[in-house]
C-alpha cells in the first residue's frame, strides 16, 4: 500500500489506469470517519493486506477488490509471455482466496476471473490483461446495478415515519456503490419516505458508528447511533419497525452469515414482533452449502477487542473470543431482498426459485 | 478529588480517619485495569463528581459512598453548632441524591443517614458525626455480609463444568466487597466448582472488560471476554449454562433495572432455554414501584459512545441515544438471589414474601 492520495473519487474500490500499468485504488475504511484517505494497491500482497486488515470490507467490495487484484498479479508476469501471465493471474487468485474465509463473494469473483483466465485464447499478454480488466470492471458494474435493483425492490418495505435498525455496514462502502441493506434505505429516502435509521455501532471495529452513520449523515438521512447492547431497548420503545442487514454468505436454505451480532438482533426482532430482512445480491448465495452450519466463521485477533481504540481496555492476557460473523437461521428472516426480487418466505425452495436455477452440483455454484 | 494515593487498601470505598477530620477514599474505577489509583474525596462536590463520573459505580457501592459523603457535608458545618451540622448533613444528602437517578441503593442509604441525622439527640457536633459515621460504616458492613450471603445462596446454581455469562460488573468493585452476581461465581469457585465465565465487555464504558475480567483474573477464575453482540453466538454454541447479573433497582413485581444490554441478554437467554438470574441485596428493591415501567432511566453523555476512548469513533454531530440502564421484566428472570434466599418464581407475591414485609405504603419503602 503506497501513501495517501488526494481525494479524487468517492468510489469504494476502482481501477486507475490501463490494464498493464494501472493499479487498484480504494478508500481506506479503517481511517473513516476521521480521515478520508484513498490508498493505491500496486501488487497482490498489498491487495491481500487491504482485504485482511479491512481497509476494504463488505462482501461485494471484497470480491471486486480481489478481481482487480488478480490483474496486479498478471502485470508482474507480463515479461513471461502469455502462459506466464496466465499462471501469474491464477497464482494471484489463489493468494487472495486466503485473505478472508466467510464472505463467498470473494470466491465467486475470483472464480469468474479464473474462468476468463482459463478460457481466454489470445496469445498477446496485453490483450489478455485487457480482457481480465473488462471482466473485473463488469463485476463492479454489475454490482452497482444489483445494488440499485435491491434498493428498488426493498424500498416499499419501509412505510413513512418508520424506524429502521441496521447492523454493521452494508452501504456504498461495502459494495461498488449504493450498498445492499442501505440501498433499501437510500432508495426509500430518495422516494420521499420519511424515516429514521438506528445504527448499531457494531463492535469490535465499529463499522456501524464509523461507516454507516457517516454514509447516512452525508446523504442527510436521519440516523441515531446506538451501542449494540441497546438494540433490545429501542425495540421495546417501539422505535424500530423493521430491521435490514446485509450478508456475507447465504446457504441454499436461506441461513445467512453476516457480521457478528446479527443473529442476536434477529432474535431480539422476533421477540418484539419486528420483521427482519436481509439484503444481498445473488453473488452472496452459496448453493453448495445446504444450511448455515457449514459456513466457515472467521476468527479474528483478540486485540480488536482488547486494544481497538489505541488503548488497553481489558486486563493483560485475558482470554478473548472474537468470531467475526454469525449465522442467522432462515426461520428468523422475513425476506431476503435480492436484485431479482424479495425471497419470502425464506426456504430452500423459494431461494432456488428466485435464483432461477435448479440445485447445482457441489462446486458448480456460480450464479452468473 | 485530590491526587492519586499509593495503594493502601483494596477496598472499593472506605472511610479513612475519624468522623470530624477523616475523608472518603475510593478506587478510581475509570482508570482500571490500566492503573490502580485510589482517590480521596474531601468534600461533597468531589463525592458527587466521583459518583456521577463513575469513579465509583455499582448500586451498593454508590449507596455506601454517598452515606460517607454526608459526613463530609457535616464536617463543613462543624463550627455552626449541632443544628448547623444537622442541616449541613441533610443538605449534603440532597445534593448527593442528584448524582444518579436509577440505582435505588443511593436513596436507600441516604434515607438511612437522614433518619439518623433527624433522630440523633446529642447536642455535641462531634458525637453527632461519630454517630453518623457508625451508621455509614454499618451500611458498608451490612453490604459485605449481604454479598457473602448472596454468594452462599447462589453458588449451588452453578454445576461443575458450566459456563456462566455476566454483563457489566456486579463484583467487589460494585459493592463494599465480594459483589452480587460475581459473589455467586466467587462462592461457587471457592467451593471447588470448576466453571468458566463469559464476560460481556458492556459498552459504552466497558465495565465488563475493564472491571469484571480484572476481578475474575485476579482470583484465578477462567474468564473469556466477548463483545456484547457475541452473547447470542456463545449461547448458540452451548457455552453458556446460566446467566447471572446484578441490578440497580427492582420493582415490587420483580422487574429489574440493570446496565443497558441486560434486557437483551435476558431475551437471548430465553430464546436458548438458558436460565437468567439476578443477584441483588434487599436494598435494591423499591417496593414503592409496582413494576419496572416507573423506574427512571438515566440518559448519559453521547460522547461516551462517540469518544469514549479518547478518539472520535463516529462522525461529528451524529445523533446518539445513550440510556444507561434497561428493565428486564420479571417473567424473563428465573430467580432473584438475595441475602435472604432465592426468590423464584419472581412475582409480586414471592418478592413480598422473601422480603418478609407486607406491601408498604408509598414512600415507606425502607427495607431495614
Amino acid at each position: 500500500v503506497s501513501g495517501p492520495k488526494v481525494e479524487s473519487s468517492l468510489e469504494t474500490v476502482a481501477w486507475v489506469g490501463d490494464a498493464t500499468t494501472g493499479h487498484l485504488r480504494l478508500i481506506d475504511q479503517t481511517l473513516l470517519p476521521g480521515q478520508f484517505v484513498q490508498v493505491d494497491c500496486r501488487d497482490v500482497p498489498a491487495t491481500w493486506e487491504a482485504i485482511k486488515s479491512l481497509r476494504v470490507r463488505g462482501a461485494p467490495a471484497i470480491g471486486i477488490a480481489a478481481a482487480f487484484g488478480t490483474l496486479l498479479g498478471g502485470q508482474a508476469g507480463l515479461n513471461l509471455g502469455i502462459e506466464g501471465v496466465r499462471a501469474a493471474v491464477k497464482a494471484a487468485g489463489s493468494y487472495l482466496r486466503t485473505s478472508r474465509p466467510t464472505a463467498v463473494n470473494l470466491f465467486w469473483a475470483l472464480d469468474r476471473m479464473e474462468r476468463v483466465a482459463e478460457s481466454e485464447t489470445t496469445t498477446d499478454p496485453v490483450v489478455f490483461l485487457e480482457r481480465l480488466l473488462a471482466e473485473a470492471q463488469a463485476i463492479s458494474d454489475e454490482d452497482k446495478a444489483m445494488c440499485r435493483s435491491i434498493g428498488r425492490f426493498g424500498a416499499p418495505l419501509i412505510q413513512p415515519g418508520q424506524g429502521v435498525l441496521t447492523h454493521c455496514n452494508a452501504g456504498g462502502l461495502a459494495t461498488a456503490d449504493y450498498g445492499t441493506a442501505l440501498a433499501v434505505i437510500f432508495s426509500a429516502f430518495e422516494n420521499g419516505t420519511k424515516l429514521r435509521v438506528f445504527a448499531d455501532e457494531t463492535r469490535p471495529l465499529l463499522q456501524g458508528a464509523r461507516l454507516t452513520a457517516w454514509e447516512l449523515q452525508r446523504r442527510g438521512i436521519p440516523v441515531t447511533l446506538i451501542c449494540d447492547n441497546m438494540a433490545a431497548q429501542v425495540m421495546k420503545e417501539r422505535k424500530i419497525d423493521l430491521v435490514v442487514v446485509g450478508a456475507d454468505r447465504i446457504a441454499a436454505n436461506g441461513d445467512a452469515a453476516n457480521k457478528i451480532g446479527t443473529y442476536g438482533v434477529a432474535l431480539l426482532a422476533k421477540a418484539h414482533g419486528i420483521p427482519f430482512y436481509v439484503a444481498a445480491p445473488s453473488s452472496t448465495f452459496d448453493l453448495t452449502i445446504e444450511d448455515g452450519s457449514a459456513i466457515p466463521i472467521e476468527q479474528r485477533d483478540p486485540r480488536e477487542i482488547t486494544h481497538s481504540f489505541g488503548r488497553a481496555t481489558a486486563p493483560e492476557g485475558v482470554d478473548v473470543y472474537n468470531p467475526a460473523f454469525d449465522v442467522t437461521p432462515a426461520e428468523l428472516i422475513a425476506g431476503i431482498i435480492t436484485e431479482r426480487g424479495i425471497i419470502r418466505p425464506v426456504n430452500t425452495e423459494t431461494v432456488a426459485e428466485m435464483l432461477g436455477i435448479p440445485r447445482p452440483a457441489v462446486k458448480d455454484y456460480r450464479l452468473v
